[in-house]
């Protein structure tokens, strides 16, 4: 395998040019082929993702992050059966977005056509590489890939497995390919403008920030998520508990969770004991604002006062930012201060504020009623994602395979010149 | 007028948050508005602009240069006209682009909203100073503007004059700023991620070059046009020669026109000497490769010996590299080490050999039996273009008033939580 940026650009962009001209049919085959291969290699992929797992707990990793890395025998099942899903879905390559015939006969039509070459930089969880090979051969892409170190072991064994499967299958092994090394060769690609045509970071705030500041190669960033969920005046109290604790507790590791709750203060007083006993007994560390403050001890619900930075914080755990606000105006003030761009949620029966609510917050996704963990390409009827963009260009919340793709203007005519 | 980026970012955001709430009625009043303004504003425009243009004859500035700098009252009046045009345009903003119902009842669409603050860095032509935040007007962005240093009393007087325009009309006149100052002004801009949105730059190589490789905001890249025509062994002679002669002749300067014509050697010894001829007729000096240079000396053809940068220059001139290929493999091989992924053309008759050049050609605009110098917003059909992108992501080809919106994700529900 090619190893450094530039050889591995290169053999990509070989690859993306076949991969370009496959027919659907045939990609599926191939992902078909791959999820064959990764099921038939559990043994060895098991026992490479043991190394690392040995190397993480001698290392001190916590449990959660083992548990994050691991891949037993079924979790390969599973990440072969995506693949499989993945074949299901439509290609997007060569769907026609827009078209028209001009006044001068000249027939335009915008079509969908792959990326090329997609570097993607991720951190432990090894399902991942799979998901993004999969991902990059349905939309056409080569991918390089550059995993966490701590999964080293077990992705170097997972792009040998999809490599040599793609080339028995008789495409260009080079479709995918793991960029290992030190942090230089990260900076390589974040910098190989014109051979890379797209990064894509997924991970933590660090990781994201790195990247899309020390980029030259276009990015889309993915992933940090200060997501509200705002109990209006006019809400129906049992809906928004119900909202609350889901956006909260459903899985509070992932992106899409609530990190705060704002409550309207003409409700506060009969919504926050309520809602607030039903976090603290779900095991929620509450950090409450001042007015909050006052209700939650009249209550003698357990609490910690909330500090101004955690407003700005991604729990990704079981703790909650609370606050009361005057109105939807100090709502909305509050997201656009401390809200990341991610999902923002309203619970309210009030027509008016809702509206105002999806018109003015700014978001990759405004909820009304409902719960912010549905923001997820799966949950949106997708299929698989690669991450959820929380930026505006290109692609703005879940990015599925039509978000791997571009278009390109084809224009045919019969000799057409211009006047 | 706030003056430091930080400043300029925080009003414009203020600005444009009242802008992506206006109504489609609005904003064409609005732009009616700003169009009488300017024609009211002539003599003082005029003037502004005589500034200029004294300065840089006194700088010995080319008449050419002096010509895209020029603002007479006709063409004034035709700055005025475009925004009267861009007011007859669909409103972008609000259109819903996906949608569906989920099965859990989730009602899903995705809509085009505006960007938010678009930053704009551009060279001589005044004109795009007024189209610039028409656009940005339409579309619902706050626009700060970096013209070059040449128009600096145009584009202040201009500016001066759409502020208080807007103000009048009820609308922030932040919503359109012009960035003055030294060089350090534009870094600032360039930097200013989470205050600027996107930032589009437009002009010479050297100006998209510093923008792209210095800016963490996210870029989007205009303009540099190295396109080629490819006369095909099955191409119609007639079609070929007009569609050549338009391609390079037609406006030589634009990015959309033609700097290198391959020609398949099949056909070279019957098609060179008259698209030579007629060309060098034209007035255009003909950089010829080797095997086009025996036709050209015995048919008597003043040309020169084409370089290997001769086929990598964007001639913005009266200028033509040439080369004789084997064959469509050989065309599409040159096309993909010199292009620069903006708009390429094959003129053949044979339906395979057009089929292979649209899949396989890489580029934003793919034209067969058609000039290159249809590659334009006016062209497709789309009213007024912010420029052309040559880049993948987000918007490639002609960027209209679609390509200056984002997208989001409204979902509504009556209490749905995730299971």
């Amino acid at each position: 395998m090619p190893s450094t940026v530039t050889e591995l650009a290169t053999a990509a962009r070989v690859a993306a040019r076949r991969l370009a001209l496959l027919s659907r049919a045939e990609k599926d085959a191939a992902l078909h082929a791959l999820a064959d291969a990764v099921e038939a290699a559990t043994p060895r992929i098991v026992a490479a993702n043991a190394e690392d797992l040995h190397r993480g707990q001698a290392a001190g990793m916590t449990t959660s992050l083992q548990d994050r890395l691991r891949l037993d025998a079924p979790r390969v099942a599973a990440v072969a059966q995506a693949l499989r899903d993945l074949a299901a879905l439509p290609d997007p390559v060569g769907e026609v977005v827009r078209g028209s015939t001009l006044a001068n006969g000249l027939q335009l039509r915008q079509v969908r056509v792959p990326m090329g070459v997609v570097g993607m930089i991720y951190e432990a969880r090894p399902n991942v590489t799979v998901d993004a090979a999969g991902l990059g051969l349905k939309s056409g892409n080569a991918m390089i890939l550059r995993g966490g170190s701590a999964a080293a072991s077990t992705n170097s064994a997972l792009v040998a497995v999809l490599r040599a499967a793609l080339h028995a299958h008789g495409i260009p092994q080079d479709a995918v390919a793991l960029l290992e090394g030190d942090h230089d060769v990260v900076k390589d690609l974040m910098t190989a403008r014109g051979q890379v045509d797209l990064l894509i970071p997924r991970g933590g705030a660090a990781l994201i920030e790195a990247v899309v500041t020390g980029s030259t190669v276009p990015v889309i960033e993915t992933g940090i998520g200060v997501c509200h969920v705002y109990v209006d005046r006019a809400a129906d109290p049992v809906k928004a508990l119900a909202i609350v604790l889901n956006s909260k507790t459903h899985r509070p590791s992932v992106c899409n969770a609530a990190e705060t709750l704002l409550v309207h203060a003409d409700v506060a007083g009969s919504f926050l004991p309520a809602v607030l006993s039903a976090l603290h007994e779900a095991g929620v560390v509450l950090h409450v604002g001042p007015r909050g403050e006052v209700i939650a001890r009249s209550a003698d619900i357990p609490h910690v006062e909330a500090t101004e930075q955690d407003f700005a914080t991604e729990w990704h755990a079981l703790q909650m930012s609370v606050q009361v606000v005057d109105d939807l105006d100090a709502a909305i003030e509050h997201i656009d201060r401390f809200g990341s761009g991610h999902t923002e949620a309203i619970v309210t029966e009030d027509r008016a504020a809702a509206r105002r609510f999806v018109a003015e917050v700014d978001a990759a996704a405004v909820m009304v009623n409902a719960s912010t963990r549905f923001t997820d390409g799966g949950e949106f009827g997708f299929g698989a994602e690669i991450g959820i963009s929380t930026q505006k260009l290109h692609a703005r919340g879940p990015m599925a395979l039509p978000e791997l793709t571009t278009t390109k203007w084809v224009v045919e005519g019969d000799g057409q010149i211009r006047s």
